[in-house]
């Protein structure tokens, strides 16, 4: 038996998997309510915010419309909800910071600690939908200590398609087999493995919140599942 | 009078600007002579292989040759001059460890404190002709903090082409002038500031080793020119 070629680098989903989307946006929203004077119902505009994600990263995907950033389609989903969640009126500068909460996505608590230990033995990068300027802010503010920023927005395209996982594979240099993605959503692990990457599951069970029905384990065969990033440098043998 | 509108994020030229190739190859040079067994001039074959770059990338830029990384580059260069110098015979493996020696290269000593700076108020990367693997790899060997690397890789092409440049301002998501190009030669900077990017100057009147007679001064008027990167973070207002 032959073993397989080391790993060299890992590659992560950012939102779910290494920050809190739903937490971040609910948090953050209480300051807008008291910054702008009127209730803002951030548990409902989360989960709307993020529920036109798919949709729109599908229009992309499809065909249906050119590459657009994820700020670009985040700011189209945040127009289309202003009036609904108390937002309408509000001036441009305004919304723009509303719309750049996601580069303000603080980490789960064992994000970075278990980074820093992984940092040590790999490459390290996010690989995720979010375009290169949102993953690089949010990076610096979180203290997350990426090797490089990947992003779907390098070749154009969003995941799962699988230009993004090969084309961050192309640009570390490394053949797919010397890959591991790492995700708390089960279709990005199966996306990453059908074209050779190695895989590892980190469920995020808070994620959407209380009730989450969705990606609470391991659907299939992954190289490593970890309950946390700390867990996952265990298994990876980063002290 | 108007104010330009602030700057947000540094790019900078990486080889001679921020780190030592020339210096750095001639050591290594004598650590792969202890390893071969064979004298090998380190001196003669970092010009060498140096004087063939911009002959190497002005293929890919003048179309004559599809796109290649520089480390592909790289190989081809120390390929036609392994004969000259003693490295012919040597194993696969040798010549890729030569090879990428071009990926473990020192930063000036004012490197890294004037980044940590610099890092402190601004976006910072390197936007170098170097692929993302030799820029990632060499990052992190050397501790060089970018919050992101930028490559003309990203856009298949290589300064001083127009499309490098405005490619990175596009993924930092940021008009031409609110980027600065931070460069040891005046060239780059002048194809910077065509486009509108500001500009900043810090020679590194050692990097072609003694009696060098280039790029020792400003050759235009460049925004900021400045002796080292610490005194850009003063410039810059970075404590």
């Amino acid at each position: 038996m032959v073993s397989p070629p080391p790993v060299e680098a890992l590659v992560f989903d950012v939102f779910g998997t290494c920050v809190d989307w739903r937490g971040s946006i609910i948090r953050e929203a209480g300051e807008w309510s008291s910054t702008h004077g009127r209730p803002i119902d951030g548990v409902g505009l989360a989960d709307a915010w993020r529920a036109m994600y798919q949709p729109a990263l599908e229009q992309v995907r499809s065909g249906s419309r050119p590459f657009a950033s994820l700020d670009a389609l985040h700011r189209e989903s945040l127009d289309s909800l202003a009036k609904r969640f108390g937002l309408d009126g509000l001036e441009e500068a305004a919304l723009q910071h509303i719309n750049t909460v996601w580069h303000r996505l603080d980490p789960w608590p064992d994000t970075i600690p278990g980074l820093l230990r992984l940092r040590s033995g790999y490459l390290i990068a996010p690989l995720s939908n979010g375009n290169v300027r949102l993953l690089a802010r949010m990076a610096k503010r979180a203290g997350i200590p990426w090797d490089l920023v990947l992003s779907g927005e390098l070749v154009q395209g969003y995941k799962p398609e699988p230009k993004v996982y090969l084309g961050a594979a192309r640009l570390l240099g490394l053949p797919p087999e010397r890959v591991m993605m790492v995700a708390a959503h089960n279709s990005d692990l199966a996306a990453a493995q059908a074209l050779g990457l190695r895989t590892a599951f980190v469920p995020r069970p808070s994620e959407h919140g209380p009730g989450q029905k969705t990606d609470l384990a391991a659907s299939a065969a992954w190289d490593v599942v970890s309950s946390s990033f700390e867990a996952l440098a265990d298994a990876m043998n980063c002290q």
